[in-house]
């Protein structure tokens, strides 16, 4: 189905960049979710632009739940949350409308939609949608999180500066959970968010990879075709606006090892089985096999630049120049990752409460 | 669900290693769609191992369509294709049935049922399943060939050979569909092959990575949420066994990049819209632009390896050595082109039905 | 999947009686629809009660639509629609929440969602939740009308008081689409209404059935296995929470007649084809043929009466007796006609769509 | 989706009735379920043709099970069932192919079709499709009687001869699912053979109501929108060729009573929950209360009748006459009855397994 994502639970997205709002509603969450909406907030803060680095639409999300949640937990029915556009006195667009940002859905969306399309700000493409999957996606992660299953995404490379590798998962989980920009690595960090100023101050944008690790999964989630753990996540991880790469474990840079590098040993430790390395990820078969997920995401460099671009008009049909205007961001990569852990989280959400029954969310 | 995939056109498998017969049932392929049997089992003839570098198992695969179609023609209706297991007397698998195989799904099948999975060859698990994707696919390749799009693929590397790049799309794609073993340049052929050999001699396995392109699909198909191109497509691509990544367009070889880089620079060319460059791989958005789709899959070496191994007993927790028996492949990355071809193809002739109805393929 | 509905068009409903909002999310209405917001809150005013035989409540339904139109047409992304609850101010329901009142949903509900569930007013099993189907409706009542497909719908009989049969059925839709207490004998609708006012007297209640018709539907559309139009109509309608049963064409009074009475002759008429009696209800193996569809719908008296009830109190686990204080309908039935029609037409636009692609409801 | 029915655990239908076979894919079945061919092989009994009542086919179904079970007992994976068409020497369809059989869905099949269907022998619309669905739901019905959920259908009247109403509901059921001709009242079971055969004499065919009791659900399974028990189950229900309404409890019968004597009291009976009355079948907002389902499908008369019929031939766009001829059964309300406790036991194992997870069907 077109905007609804999953089976069991399910996701469904709705809202233009400048329409009056946009959210999600929720649905086949266990009843007796604790719903924390200060952690709602505190999520959506690290979607949202800040300091320098970032455009500068400070919009401050103010979501409403309009529905499924009563006396502060989940009631099982569907829950709608809204976050209204206050910011949406649109400019005069008439002038660049047809003009297709290149990158952009624009053309795309006019081949689709034949001109009926709500074009302003990006309209249904805009980034700004996500903001509805990040405050549902808090819901999903203290789900999990009460069931001691955690996630935690970093930025891996951005701009050619590389954040270190995970090492102890859960304290490293922790340590980005608290983090606004999450980078393991102190020096890093700052690196990366020079990388960043440069490539804003060359009116150019930038990229990189996310890296995210789940711990705690149980061993026996999955399916062998075609629900398995990586397809269903890496379907539902394509949809963030910027993504074009999943590969879980090392995949890519792996593929010129030989089968005895790759293959991971079972253990038994303390009457737990484990592999003793990590490359495929957590998944045999597509199924879990409770070692930790491991994926990356390539996020490829925002589309928005503020250099002249060749492109087209598509209602005239002829070529035409065109000069991003307003202020946009350099990087989006610091941003999607709370998005990145909010579709993770419902994605594991799904699978667990197929496997386990609707009540497994909050079954003691 | 779980074994069946796709909206409009859904397929789904059925089989295991040693059973009766595995297969597939394919619904909602338009009436009329030419079937051609010598077609279908010439692409089994490319999933099926062979020469040096492949197992010794050489069933012919000789299938059987039991329901949809008539004289030559899908019906409308669902088309049941069946495979028999000739060669299913299986050895005595008592002494090794608890020895999780590191790589392979035993480990997980196990948490999943408990015990009462059909382990014999890796059952459901195995890769031989494949083979009514593939006498399926045929079908869904030759109505997408009748409505001009092309689905081509090649080993782009294999144990750090590497092919070159596609050049003119339309007389590569046709080059590779003629193709056993599927690279572009002789040279690098031969020493994908000797790579090959080398390692079945060190009794290893080696990997690689497919790519894969389509052309001439019209402009405007796919969601912005959640069923982009990319997502659908790599939700089903990573059911083959051996893929832990995907990536579309130069994704992870670009993420380093700016954005005046990745961006494609739309043109008209002829009165059609072109990009200049397609970084972003013919999709903006979720949806086509009308370039070709070209995407990567990471196939990690084939789990089977003649070294003996850590693993452990899972009836008895606790820790065991394993030394795999038998004939197995040292590189499946060949044959694996082919079930992507396949795979493909399901996919978009379910996008294309859903867009313009379910006649579509075979309207004039 | 739960509060989700249909598979091109999709109804995602949310909301609680006394939460801060009703509503529904549309997916995968064609672009350029026109959405007449005076002909929604029309419809919106047939499924509010009204008058003497109604209950109290006379919330004025003022809908917001959220997202997916644009300059009054829809732009083919999700289309949300808000209802907020204005009288939500709960009366204090302490002393009587754990009494399940016969033949409502709140011990069902209450095994469910194990005493999470927002039971104030019915929660989510409120009457009231269909006000964002009504209002959602009549934006593809509208699309079928712009292709000249007609649905109108009639109290077939109420308390024993019968309408008269369909007669000329384009004459008699445009009649019912104008009438708020839809009856097409004026004589049996004074009664009808006289019988629901005397049996609201004796503090009683009482149901019927509604008969609804559809004109113009295209042949060969719905499937053989399982999504036959009537299989796909009936899972939508029992949705309505009155409604206890339903049938097409004759059914249940021709079920003693035989194959030479309900074989339906068919005949060319001016090049069309055409069955000389219809009581197979437009469908053959679950596929339209071109006749008028015809169903009726069994709506169950509404369970809410002043009358000392037995019933249970399922926090103690022993037996109670209630009252039902307020002001309930005695009557439904009137009202579900509209609720009724908008299923139907969501149905009807989602296997049209399906069938002809997701611009057909648009495409000239 | 088409051909495919259930979420949790689905059921896909192939098969034409003159091509090489028909069968079922049964997907999401947890693993160890017993799987008793002898049993199998019985519930085909009832659904074949038997005595003077019935058509002259009298094929064996020798079903084969391709894969999903080993040692007898399922896998947790898909579960191919192949029944092999024996008799499928087609006579010369050629004459008659374009007459449009009244009642028959030839015409609608062709509508859709475009010609391209497998009209032999009614194609993929012949009542001979259910008997996959029979052997498969076989295993349906051992796993939920292992879970003390029992089914059982009677022929509740035919041609207007009544079988008396259920009584004590377990050993009525026990005694239908002993019997052929499922009626409980010997006097009246006679009666309707009679009446079928008199029917038989006259070259007519007659319908029936078929009444079905479900004991032993637990309460709080179904959805309240849109997937009701009631929905869920009449949507599956209506794939039945004959099978033309549906109604939960009275529905129809009651729609003149008052909501007084509509309405179950709750009450307290041993600690257990139960209502007084059960004219809502169980189900309150679409929820079971753990009372007994109940529910009546109205089915047709067979549609081929041996007397000269008006209809039309399809090619040539004219008026014709038709003389259906072969041998075909005057009634068929006694061999559906086996098709409808197997579509309830799916639609009850796809509903139980979403609410308690994938194992409960095993899970002591």
């Amino acid at each position: 189905m077109k905007n609804t994502f999953g089976q069991n639970i399910s996701v469904t997205i709705y809202g233009e960049s400048h329409g009056k709002a946009i959210g999600v509603v929720l649905d086949g969450f266990a009843p007796g979710i604790p719903v924390d909406e200060a952690f709602m907030q505190r999520q959506l803060t690290l979607r949202r632009p800040s300091g320098k680095i970032s455009t500068a639409r400070q919009e401050p999300d103010p979501f409403q739940i309009l529905s499924g949640v009563y006396e502060n937990k989940t009631t099982g029915t569907p829950i709608c949350i809204m976050i209204p556009n206050t910011q949406t006195k649109s400019k005069d667009y008439s002038a660049t409308r047809a003009l297709a940002r290149p990158g952009h859905a624009d053309y795309t969306a006019h081949c689709k939609y034949h001109g009926f399309e709500d074009f302003r700000g990006g309209g249904h493409f805009s980034g700004r949608i996500t903001a509805g999957l990040v405050a549902g996606g808090a819901i999903a992660i203290s789900a999990l999180k009460a069931k001691n299953i955690l996630i935690g995404t970093h930025i891996k490379s951005c701009g050619g500066v590389k954040d270190r590798d995970f090492a102890e998962l859960n304290s490293d989980i922790q340590e980005l959970n608290q983090k606004i920009f999450a980078v393991l690595d102190a020096t890093q960090e700052k690196m990366m968010q020079e990388k960043i100023s440069e490539t804003a101050q060359k009116g150019d944008s930038i990229g990189g990879v996310l890296e995210t690790a789940i711990i705690n999964m149980p061993a026996g989630v999955g399916e062998p075709w075609f629900d398995t753990i990586e397809g269903v996540l890496a379907h539902a991880l394509f949809s963030i606006p910027a993504i074009k790469g999943v590969q879980f474990g090392d995949a890519f840079d792996m593929v010129d090892n030989y089968g005895s590098q790759y293959n991971d040993s079972f253990r038994m430790q303390e009457n737990h089985v484990i592999t003793e390395t990590n490359h495929n990820a957590g998944i045999n078969g597509g199924i879990t096999n409770g070692m930790p997920i491991l994926f990356r995401c390539a996020v490829k460099p925002t589309p928005s630049i503020y250099q002249v671009q060749k492109t087209i008009n598509f209602f005239e049909n002829q070529n035409a120049d065109l000069q991003i205007k307003g202020r946009h961001d350099p990087a989006i990569i610091h941003r999607a990752r709370v998005v990145v852990d909010s579709i993770t989280a419902f994605v594991l959400c799904d699978v667990l409460s197929g496997r386990y029954g609707t009540d497994w969310l909050t079954k003691i």
